[in-house]
């Protein structure tokens, strides 16, 4: 199958640059093709802005999804944008590899996201989850942490690593229609042995060689949702994230200690 | 008080940027004082990498959590995010004002975070959560969002909008000490007439008035976590996002349909 691999790593020695280099040489020999997008080495613009648009819909106030939406059906999208998007296009398979910062993706990734996935190319009105414009294609998280896989328990100080992905596996992958396998994760790589890191990147070469046999994520089908977009009262939460109000509030009426 | 709004919208007539405005205008008007970052305008850098130090603590391999420590302490850190450190130290309360771009912040604000945030200003080993540098500050998120509150319901097809937001709120605020306000939230203002816009401005407004009385976030402290960094046996979960690893587990063992 055809796979893109998303990387964003400013350098290319480290960790996640190795895991790069295991995913390509692994997927290859499988008789993979397999894409790259270094965003680092490309320079990747990370910023949405007015310069994505080389004619605008309304010079006057940038509304950026309307401006992608009109891009995309004139074919005036700038071409760094078409580039990736083609990439996406041509993916079965896209790996997206990045060191958590901030509980999220390095600002480069996020602007990945932003610009790439426009309005008419990532999503238009109606197609959305499970009528995604990406239906078809799956995709993958391989991330590196900078904690223990303690502190993201579900009852960790950090809170649920699957809950923190939430935002890109169902916000991004599975609303534009990707199925979504579950990550690979490396917590705290650079305080491993050399031994330690080498078991990891064999883990992940195993990973990627029975990647159609890798669990998926469950998220709930269109159908299991009301009108007004809730889960229908019948239907019990199994997302892992999803859940009826009956958690406590973390919202504290009384204002600052 | 000192009050520091950062702006992450690319247009400064949208509902963003009249959000920002009634907040200076209010905040001003109650004594306060109050700077502005405006990301887009300044255009500001997103990408945190190589550039952002001007002397390497070592050329040949870049960590930029090593290579933040050093330039900190060597006081070599880029001008610009000298500068927004400094809008930070200033601040009693920061607001963070922008749009949710794909379940989180645009990318702009996102480099924000990594690149301000630094290792030596942001934290620094022993310096989390209840022992952050940013401690005795306050912080609020005031966020825009293209679908409806239903949505954004716990049992919503987009997922409970506090856990989406738990990256920011938890991840990088609390994570760095500030004691962080329950969001403003506007949902959809561009479907909004002109009437309903003003009244979620008035909202806010009357909101900003009274900053000191309004909701907290509830975080656990430090006391209830153990050596593991996980929650204590006898508390109970209180944070709307950690929970007992009784929940569905959303990876479904059979790999992709």
């Amino acid at each position: 199958v055809n796979v893109l691999i998303v990387f964003a790593h400013p350098e290319p020695r480290s960790f996640n640059g190795a895991l790069r280099d295991v995913a390509v040489a692994t997927l290859r020999a499988d008789g993979h093709e397999v894409e790259v997008s270094d965003l680092y080495a490309a320079g990747f613009k990370a910023v949405a802005d007015a310069d994505d648009f080389a004619l605008r819909a309304d010079s006057t106030y940038l509304c950026i999804d309307l401006e992608q939406a009109a891009a995309q059906e004139a074919g005036t999208i700038s071409p760094d944008i078409r580039a990736e998007q083609g990439k996406v296009a041509r993916a079965d398979l896209v790996v997206l590899q990045f060191p958590l910062w901030w509980f999220g993706p390095p600002a480069i990734l996020k602007g990945w996201f932003d610009r790439v996935f426009t309005r008419g190319f990532g999503y238009r009105s109606g197609c959305k989850y499970d009528t995604g414009l990406m239906r078809g294609k799956r995709a993958m998280l391989s991330v590196t942490t900078g904690t223990s896989a303690d502190t993201y328990a579900a009852d960790g100080i950090d809170g649920g690593i699957l809950d923190i992905l939430w935002p890109i596996h169902n916000g991004l992958l599975r609303y534009t229609g990707f199925e979504v396998h579950a990550p690979n994760l490396v917590h705290m790589p650079h305080r491993m042995s050399d031994t330690e890191r080498a078991a990891e990147l064999q883990h992940y070469a195993s990973l990627l060689h029975q990647i159609d046999d890798q669990p998926t994520l469950f998220f709930h089908p269109s159908s299991d949702y009301g009108t007004d977009e809730r889960l229908l009262a019948h239907v019990t939460p199994a997302s892992g994230f999803q859940h009826r109000a009956k958690q406590p509030s973390p919202i504290d009426q009384d204002g600052p200690s």
